[in-house]
């Protein structure tokens, strides 16, 4: 059975971003020599999918870090405005969750790292989320993006275990089945 | 100096009740023989400040909870408004955060319990917070009142430490200043 996968930071007040969608408060924080286990995590994974929010800010750095396969859910992108250097990377697909965890079945694929504010609410709504690793940061920012959203129900997870970094991030794993 | 102080429940989602002030998903979750640090948390302190919400809350607990002095902080309710079995008890004070930090520090308080959800956000708004002990249930409500809100500008903690329980909850101490 095809499972996804959250590996993500957040603030102590739970955002993944400002409202803008910055992410300054997480890019000076940390200690970049610190493991976070984030290359063995994605090494595990079969690919990525994501929202056009996270795929635009990717696309704004200035190389392109997947080395796994990725597909972008979007409404409005469609696979003729992909960049040149990321055809054969990056598939654009307007399906559901439920939908394109289907199709990636199909295709093979085991273990899907989902990513993005918006996909990420949407495949827990789906409970299509195995686990989550969440790696909260020493800073409270006060607004931005959330990383949950409503649910139509509570969900009950469990606590696997939790790491305390030196720089004063702390990362805990949480399984949702 | 006079310090304030925080320990409270969240969801992994970041909420300290429901919606409608329910704390059903708290309640329901846990083991009652886990020392969560509670007793020696309380015992340390001079006494609690809480807004008006969180002690109509506890009003309807079938016995007052504490043994410590209790100022509610409220614009709407007066002293005579006091029900005879708290009088001595609780004290009612209409005052801004630093405001009533004053007048305890004049009465020899060094130690403050800040309680409740409003309460804890103005006061960490005002820079009176000097930690939170925050125990994190391993289950996702989806809505409700969050423990952090707005700030004028970003708040970097320190984390102390964090410890596991058999339970699944996970407790972490940050100092603000």
């Amino acid at each position: 059975m095809i499972s996804g996968h959250v590996f993500i930071a957040t603030s102590l007040d739970g955002y993944i971003s400002r409202k803008d969608g910055g992410i300054d408060w997480l890019l000076s924080r940390g200690d970049p020599t610190e493991d976070l286990g984030y290359e063995s995590f994605i090494e595990s994974m079969d690919g990525i999918v994501m929202g056009r929010g996270t795929y635009e800010k990717v696309t704004s750095f200035e190389t392109w870090p997947y080395t796994k396969p990725v597909v972008v859910l979007s409404q409005s992108l469609s696979q003729s405005s992909l960049p040149d250097n990321l055809r054969g990377k990056v598939r654009l697909m307007n399906l559901s969750p439920k939908d394109v965890m289907n199709l990636l079945t199909s295709e093979g694929w085991s273990k899907v790292y989902v990513d993005g504010g918006q996909v990420i609410q949407s495949f827990l709504r789906d409970d299509l989320i195995d686990d989550i690793v969440i790696t909260v940061l020493p800073v409270l920012i006060g607004s931005g993006r959330t990383l949950f959203g409503s649910l139509n129900a509570d969900v009950p997870v469990r606590h696997m275990r939790t790491t305390c970094f030196p720089s004063g991030l702390v990362q805990s794993v949480y399984k949702l089945k």
